[in-house]
Order: C-alpha cells, then structure tokens, then sequence
C-alpha cells in the first residue's frame, strides 16, 4: 500500500470543536512536535523544555508568538510512540476563547509546523499502526454517535473485538490455504496438516461462523447509520404529535447542530436503541397541504426512498377515502411498514380494514406518549435481538460490509467447488482472493482511494 | 467575604467548546475529584488508579459508566493545590462527538460530581487565592477576544502587570495611613517615618501616578468594548461599501458566531486594533430606506446611541440637499464624527462644506480598499498612542475603572485636605476609603453581588 502522507510535515490543529469554552487543545503531531513546541511554548518557573520532559508529564507555560506572550497555559508531551498518532505529539492546553485558540494555532504554525488536514491524525495513527482501519471508522462513528446505542458499537471494546475476530477468520484462512498448497506441493507425503475431509469441515465450519457474522450488518448498519423513515397519513391522524412524541423521546442530539448538507434535511431521533432519520422534516411538516396537492404519487415516491413507513391512522374514528388511499399506495412497498393506530385515548372504532393490510400494527395515543410498543417493532424489524450492542462483534459499516461479504462469497464458492473435486490449487487461489476481500474488510489491504474516502469524513483535528 | 461557594461539592463541567471535535475534556474538580474520577476512569494496563499517579502525568484508560465502557481517553492528574482551581483536579480527555462528551460527563456526574455553574471553576480559582479578581475579568475578556489587541490586553503578562502596579499604589496607601496614624499616636516623639512636608509630596505623586493609570483606561475601555459605531449618509455614497471593507479587513472574528443576544445585534469588526461595534446591522444596511422614511430625527436618535459616528459623502460629486441635511443633524452630536470622503477614485468635486463642519476628515476609496487613514483616526480619537498594549498596566474593566476612579478622588480630597490643614486622623480616615475602593477596583474587596455577576458572564466550563 502507497500513501500521500508526508510524514517529513509536523503537522497541528485546533483538536477540540470550534466555539467559545473553557479550554481548547491544539494537537502537535510528528517527528520536529517537540522543536516546533519549544519555539513556541516556554515552560514556567524555569523547567526544562518540552523536548526534555518525561513522557506524559503537564508543564504550565507562556505561549509565543514570534517572543510575544499571547496566552498562558498547559503542554502535554507524548514521545513517539507512546501517542494516538504513534509519533511525537505535544497538546497544548490554552484558553478557549474563538480567537486566542485560532492564534494559538497560528503561533504553532509560525513555529514551523504545517496545518492538519482533516482526519490526518488519525490517518497517521492508522499509517503508523497504532489503529487499525477498523478501529479509525468506529472513531468516526463514535465522533457522529447520536445515541447510546451508536456509543456502544463503536466502544473500544467492540471495535476491538470485530478486529479479533476478523483477525481469527483471516488466521484460520491463512491456514486453509497453507494447507491447500501443501497438498499440491507433496501431495504424496501426506506433509498436509489437514485431510482433505478434515479440510472441506474445516472450510464449512468457516463459512458458518463467516455467516453468523455477516448477519450481524444488520443490526450494526440500522445503529450506525440509522433508519431512514416517513411518517404519513391524512390530515389530522396526529402525524405530528407522532412526530413530536419521537422527537421528545429523543434522548439523542439532534444532528442538525453538526451542520452538514445531509444534517440539514434530517432530524435524527431515538426510538430505543435505533436512530430513526426522519428524512425532509420541512416536507413532512406540511405533508397535509402536498398528499392534498401531488397526491398518491408523490407519497409513494417518499415512501420508496425510505427504509420505514409509519402510516399513521385515527382509530377514534371511522376510515375515510383519503386512509384508504394511503393503504392502497402502500400496497407492495418496498420499505417495512408500520401502521400506527393513534388517539387510543379518544376510542375505538372498526380498523379491521388496517389490519388486514398491514403485517405489524401498533396501537397508541401520542398525545399520551407512549411510543414502547411502536419501539420494539421497529427493533424487531431492523435488529437482531439475539445480538448484545457494544459486546459482540457487529460489522457496521457499508466498505467493510461489501468486502466481507465478497470474502464470504469465495469461501463459499471454494467450498462448492472442493466438494466437486476439482484440484486443490484451483481451490487455493480462489480461497487466496478471500483472504485478500477479508484484509481489506479489516482495513488491512484498501486502496489509497478508500483510506482517502474514510479519513475525508474526518473533521480537522481528528 | 462571605461566599455561596459550597466548596464541599467536587464539580464537572465539559470544559470544552460544545460541539464536534477531535477531542473534547472534560474537567472535574474538588475535595473528592480523584475519588469521582477513580470510580468511572479505569487506567489501562493495570496502571494504579489516579489518586496514586503522580502530580501533572497522564494516564491511558477506558472511561465507564456504571461499569459500562463507553469510550477511552487520557486521564490528567493534578492535586492541590497545584491545578487550575486550586482544588484536586482531574481531567478527562475523551473522543470529541457531541454525544460522546456528553455521555462523559454524565458518567463523571454518575461517579458523584456535581454539574459545574458558569464559571465556577474560575471562580474557585479566585477564592481559593490562585487567580485575582482582575486576573478573573482578564479571563473572561481573554475568551471573548476578537482580535490581537484584546488578546494582549487580556495576556497574563498584562493582567499581572495591572495586578502588580494596583498592589503597589495599594502599599503606598497603607503605608501613608500608617504613617498618618503615627502621627496622630506619637505627636511628639517623631516615630513617624514621613514628616507631614514629605507625606504630602508623597500623596502627591501617588495622586500623578494614580491619575497616568486612570487615563489609561479611555485606551483600556476602546481595546476591551469596542467602540459602538454607526455609518450614515445619503444613498449610493458607499455606505455599504464601506461596510464591507470593514469586514472584509476583518481579521477578527464576527461575534455574532458566539451567540449571545448582544452578539446578534451587533457585528463586530476590527479597524486596526481597535474593535469597531457595528450596531443594528440589519438597520444600517437598509439606512437607505430608513433615512428617506424617517429623516433626520432617526439618524439623531442612531447617532446618540453610539460613541462614532462614520458619515459617509461621495467626494466625487457635488454635496446634494440630502448631504446637507445629514451635516446639519451631526452638528453638535455628543459622539465622535468622522467624515468619509468616499470614492476618491472617481474625481473629486468640492467639500469644503464638509471640511468646515467636521474636524476630522479622512478621503478614501471604499472600492479600491485602504482604510488605513481612517484606523489611524479612529486611534488616534479612541486610544492613547504612547500606552503599549500588552506590556503597560491598563484599566479595561467598568468595575475595576469606577473603583479606581473613586480611590483617586478620596487620594485627591485628603491632599487637598492635608494642605488646608485638617487634623490628621481626619486625612487618615479619609485615606483608609481610598484604601477599600483600591482594594475593590484589584477584586480584593469586592462584595458577593459583584463577584456574582463577574462569574455570571462565564461559559460552563470555566
């Protein structure tokens, strides 16, 4: 693997989020950190400088720029490699003020350091092999995290243990295909750790365990990425206050705050464990005026760019035409849907029509606020209760997904093709491509354009 | 001084800007902070727990909550009375999602912390004797900064320099009292170490050196506020243009960002070194419409408000009714007036009007963009050119300036009174006020009510 890291750059930036605080943290990563350091951060009380302190040792100090005293405060030294980024890293501690942090930077950057790109960091702390490409993309996840649920997936614990069990998958791989040529190479001396009947079990056996976890992604996508969702109905079923139980149950942050173009369209709520993306809230909000408008078809098109629909009906009240309408667009959807039955509270009239249309049916009264029942539907459409959050190794992300499934696929297709005899050094090079979709599953064989691709959805500082 | 300081709660807050960073800290402080930090940080590598690390080193760990892992981190240790408070201090450096932080600090806040208030931490600082009051409104006017000027005024060097000079008249006082009071005790026995012809020179210079450092603050208070401005002027004189070179010269921060009510009134832009208010923005860029609407009396009312007016004329045609009237409603304005003579790249007709009915005439072109004679005007009608900021004692505080102030009046009544005779103890007396309004202006003797409102406009964090 090549990289476009220059590592020869010392690089810096303002590691903490942008805005007013009581602190702020500019990061100083590579080999001169501790020279760039001590031209701009003079220990107090006359320490010693930066480059020689003990490691992971807080010296208070003035911050210069070009000799003049522009804030005070801490430096933290990291010597290589005991650091996030494996290299020489120095953080200096000042005041968190908008534009004291941003000159702090610029006295770091006068001292001869270069400005970080986004997600350089940690790009180098993969690079230098202190993070593997798995672990860097649950950081990220961790950083978008909205929920507790997304926390735990992303936890070190649970990052640690998917990069275990991609590593045994790969061991276990390494092995069959050692083994395969080891056949052909003597076949006759019996030199082969492994019969061939031993080799084809071992092989199932794989592929089983490969399975278990393939079917992990579903539960670990609806948690990291969350579920696109469209909340529908005619005027007046109380698709609002739907929306407002949903948005008030939301322990999570809102994730329009982050300021991204996708955020932007979304509001991003917690129905238990799952993030729910109620896509295009401005639409949804008037959906009354526009069903009115565009009609059947434009419901249908929202409902097919969705994964869930909550197809909201007043079970105080008779059906109308306009209800009956909406249950016969959702006829065939590809998205799961949801029929709520709201206004418990205001009676019951005949809903037998709803529930002969739609397989998962939900009775509630948003205005009382109960949104249980509507939650463990959801969890039971789109995870896998079977599966412990943030204790079992769950693959979550969309790269690692495609790639172990194509790993998946080979071992698959070498297994077929060994129980119809065909020679073991076919067999072989087809398990070796295996290998090949399971490394790059765990990051440990991508091309530049996907590290590039994964570290650009970094922020600066990270 | 009596405090509400409960100092037997160990406090958190996230100490950090909010949002989405690389990293975010989260800063726990108290009696008991190691306790907290023990119970929900778990060094790794069978580290020892932090109460038995040693002073300012960092610590590698998972953070817990209820026994729970839910991210890792560094730990930061420094015990009393060597922190940032004073206190036992622990920090908590964790991922920087919004979420993620905040799910920190819950756990911090699970493990027996309390939730910090706005600027209780800085506060704690100044009870616990590690920050004077002064050095405290430094902070604060540190972390709303928006250009250098305001950084060095606020720079530690600054603010111990103020601290220092104000401790020193402070002694001088008290040892004049005493010396009064000498006198008073032992008339005869000339234990005094001042005769009443030394004692009274010496009020005298004090009085001169008090007098130089109150002046300071008209610089002090232009660099620390900013000087609320207003442009004006008839339509299509460049009003806007001349706005956006403001901004565009702009190498502070527009405050607006920060949020507060105040900041979304008003823009703040940076004219040199000194911070210009643009207040009402939105009025002043439809100033046109408003001065058609309204007339003179609007712009009168504008006027009063601010402290610099900028009335805008276009030099390069003759001045029109509209001129004029603009003219006569500035005469006898309370603010400062300086008139643009904008766009001197297009000719330039006759403004003798103008020259005669303002002192201070400044000719640019908004369009071509110098407004480096009008800073220097604005200097020299707003700060003093031979006080260096960042290196004198500067008074930048209302507080701090309105005490001072009082300090040297009761300076000035008790020369005057000593030279007309009265008795001493009367001039002692009257000294020992002086005595408390100096001690007052350094924050040594202020009253529960002001430090309150000087913590008040702190962040949570601080």
């Amino acid at each position: 693997m090549t990289t476009m890291t220059d590592f020869s750059r010392t690089i810096a930036a303002i590691a903490t989020p942008p805005g007013k605080g009581g602190v702020a943290v500019i990061r100083i990563s590579g080999a001169d950190a501790f020279r760039v350091a001590d031209k701009c951060f003079l220990p107090a009380y006359g320490e010693e400088p930066l480059s020689k302190r003990p490691p992971r040792s807080a010296v208070r100090g003035d911050i210069l720029m070009d000799g003049e005293k522009i804030d005070d405060g801490l430096a933290f030294c990291f010597p290589a490699p005991h650091s996030y980024t494996g290299e020489n890293t120095v953080e200096i501690s000042c005041h968190g003020g908008l534009l004291i942090t941003r000159t702090v930077l610029e006295a770091v950057l006068a001292a001869g350091a270069s400005l970080a790109e986004a997600g350089e960091f940690t790009r180098r702390a993969y690079l230098n092999g202190t993070l593997t490409l798995t672990e860097a993309e649950a950081i990220g996840n961790l950083l978008e995290a909205t929920n507790l649920s997304q926390i735990r997936l992303a936890s070190r614990e649970s990052r640690n243990r998917l990069s275990r069990t991609l590593a045994e998958l790969h061991d276990e791989i390494v092995l069959l295909v050692s083994t395969l040529y080891a056949n052909i190479d003597y076949p006759e001396e019996d030199l082969a750790d492994l019969t061939n009947e031993e080799l084809t079990a071992r092989l199932s056996a794989l592929s089983e365990r490969m399975e278990a976890l393939r079917k992990t992604y579903r539960t670990g996508r609806t948690i990291a990425a969350g579920v696109s969702t469209v909340i529908c109905g005619r005027p007046n079923v109380g698709k609002s206050s739907l929306y407002n139980l949903l948005c008030c149950e939301d322990v999570a942050i809102v994730t329009e705050i982050a300021g991204t173009t996708r955020d932007l369209l979304e509001r991003t709520v917690s129905l238990g464990d799952i993030p729910l993306r109620l896509c295009d809230t401005a639409g949804l909000r008037d959906t009354d005026d526009r069903v009115e408008q565009i009609g059947v078809e434009r419901t249908r098109a929202r409902i097919e760019e969705s994964e869930l629909v909550l197809a909201v009906f007043d079970s105080s009240v008779p059906l109308t035409e306009e209800d009956r309408r909406l249950i016969a667009s959702l006829r065939g959807a590809s998205a799961a849907v949801i029929a709520v039955l709201n206004k418990t509270d205001l009676g019951q009239a005949d809903m037998t029509e709803v529930y002969a249309a739609f397989p998962h049916v939900v009775s509630l009264s948003a205005k009382e606020g109960n949104s249980g029942a509507l939650a463990e539907t959801v969890a039971d459409l789109f995870t896998d209760g079977n599966i412990r959050v943030g204790q079992d190794a769950i693959l979550f992300g969309v790269r690692q997904y495609a790639a172990f499934s194509r790993a998946l696929e080979l071992v698959n297709s070498t297994l077929s093709a060994l129980r119809e005899g065909i020679p073991a050094d076919v067999a072989a090079s087809e398990l070796e491509l295996a290998l090949g979709a399971l490394s790059e599953s765990d990051g440990r064989a991508v091309s530049e354009e996907i590290v590039d691709s994964i570290f650009s959805h970094f922020c600066i500082g990270k």
